[in-house]
């Protein structure tokens, strides 16, 4: 990644004009008016992708400087799929006060916030915190954007088996970010009969050993519907599994879900069912794998979303422009929705655009775009 | 400015190499030795330009959003003479504690930091106390650029006047980040007759208002030369009037130095004394502006110090860079020295090259490269 210059200095006029003297009269014009900033700087089309290096890929807590591959990716990707300016950020500290207090302090940089890699159960304490504090859209991508991926491939998985959202039983498996976020668009979007799994089974209240996070979680889906105990249990005649967990499901509790079961095993290199299995007792199965139709890529929603967030200047990223993110994705299938294309791929040109028209319009319906 | 990726993601292969799970290699061998970060990353070619938005250019204490205009100009500037990709970060605190300790948790993220328009005393520690705790080139570029570029055209407007260092008298006007710093380098470089002034007059043991920093300097300066009182008295014979004060000389001062006197004026856009004046009572002048000759510009060192630092993975900036970028910067006038020519310009296609090669070949001297 390099940085460039939007202008070329070719002489002292130019020099002047660019740094001092000339500089001085855009500085006077923020400190009168700071909205000016998104006029007159590059601010309103960048974004920090902020990691503490706790939980790269399947890699774990390799520390900041061996994180900082992962947030260029991130970068590059930010500009090729959504034109905009990204800056990766790795930062010297895992404590949840420091990592606020260090964004918080360096925000007037930037236009938002993408928050990567950071281990759970901090990560939800920081995005919540971080948001309230600050009037830029601050993302926790590992939770939402993988979650906007998935309801959009689960909402085209559905129509395709002739499911509607609320005669759906969805096991998610995982309980980390991307678990809990994928949970809670899935109850946003209407899909009420859910079953959340961790290394300990269903999260229920029978259960003593949940986190805050996982214990509000529990309340709002198995407990509702009376389900607890293990995985094979709850699979027994599931409609949906959502794999975010790593590890593997054995054949036989696969097996035992419904007819025309959907099956997304999105672990990283190794899906929590493989395809060749899944194929054997379901109709649609994604994972999170390039070699395999159906890959569930979060490249698919954060370019889209800080674009149209971007574009309307939003001060942050609500539950309604996640779902329109969801919406547009689904609906860009159309008529080419099969077993093996219930998500486009993200080399469909019209990806990043349309994602952006419909966040923006959703930042607009929710009040949050300042133009 | 915008960001730009090396790379062009055209297909599936290219985004898993780029982006998950091919990045995970990179992320593996900088865990393995962090060292590897100077070869897989875009850290060791960046610099965070940092500011808390106290002391922009001469507008004073406007805030960080204000200041971003000015650290941008600098990114450009940075990329253009020295090829640095630099980062504008506007901090939103102004506690010296907090600001250090937000540069130091961000650091992994960079290979440099330049600390910008951060008013004084408070940015000699900061800058002190990050070089302590960093292992990577800090830099304040108000004190340090400001002061090579004025010693490299004081070598050569006492080469011009047939003056030895040994032998010159100099006065400082102001004791800012610029006025320690010119001082500073100056001792360094051998001018030992130095009276700094303040607001109240020249900085020695007999005044009992100094603050540690301007003690310690009276003591390095006037002291050695039972030097006090008032700028009028001090100027009195001066050989070399340096202005980083702002405020406006009286000419009858001014006409108290010295035959074949040197006036460097660099406030902007007033000099201390316009160079209409100064021609009248001196041979050789200066200013800060580009519209007179002999242009005080820190352009011609920042760039191509970082330049150099950043070519030999060097651990820091030391006192020996700095004199090496001022000696290089002398040379290149050469044969081309007159009064209106001691120091290049800007745009001399020589500067950053030779800036940078003077700079890493000093830090090899003084230890510091780590290639």
């Amino acid at each position: 990644m390099r940085i460039t210059s939007a202008v070329e200095l070719a002489g002292a006029d130019e020099l002047s004009l660019a740094y001092t003297p000339g500089v001085a009269r855009v500085c006077e014009a923020i400190a009168a008016d700071p909205q000016n900033t998104q006029h007159y700087t590059w601010v309103p089309n960048t974004v920090a992708v902020v990691t503490d290096g706790t939980a790269v890929l399947g890699l774990g807590d390799i520390g900041a400087p061996a994180a900082m591959p992962v947030m260029e990716g991130k970068a590059v990707l930010f500009k090729q799929f959504g034109g905009v300016d990204a800056i990766p950020i790795c930062l010297d500290t895992t404590d949840t006060d420091e990592i606020i207090e260090t964004v918080a302090r360096m925000a007037p940089s930037f236009g938002g916030i993408n928050l990567e890699d950071i281990s759970a159960p901090r990560c939800f304490e920081i995005e919540e915190r971080l948001k309230e504090r600050l009037d830029i859209p601050v993302f926790h991508d590992d939770q939402h954007g993988t979650a906007v991926v998935a309801l959009a491939a689960l909402k085209n998985a559905l129509k395709l088996t002739g499911r509607s959202a609320a005669n759906t039983r969805v096991v998610v498996s995982g309980a980390g970010a991307a678990g809990v976020a994928v949970t809670k668009i899935l109850l946003e979007a209407g899909i009420k009969d859910i079953a959340v799994t961790d290394r300990q089974g269903v999260l229920s209240s029978v259960r003593s050993d949940l986190t805050p996070v996982k214990a509000a979680l529990a309340a709002d889906t198995a407990d509702n519907f009376g389900r607890s105990g293990t995985l094979a249990e709850v699979m027994e005649g599931a409609d949906v599994y959502i794999g975010v967990s790593g590890g593997t499901v054995p054949e036989e509790i696969v097996a035992s879900m419904a007819d025309d079961a959907i099956i997304f095993g999105l672990a990283n290199p190794n899906p929590e069912v493989h395809p060749d299995v899944a194929h054997r007792h379901a109709r649609v199965v994604a994972t999170g794998r390039s070699d395999f139709p159906n890959q569930i890529n979060n490249v698919l929603a954060f370019p889209g979303i800080f674009r149209g967030a971007f574009d309307v200047h939003a001060t942050a990223i609500t539950e309604g422009m996640k779902l329109a993110a969801a919406d547009a994705l689904a609906d860009l299938v159309g008529d080419a929705l099969s077993e093996d294309c219930i998500i486009p791929s993200p080399f469909d040109p019209r990806v990043g655009g349309a994602v952006a028209t419909a966040v923006a319009e959703a930042a607009r319906r929710d009040g949050v775009a300042r133009r």
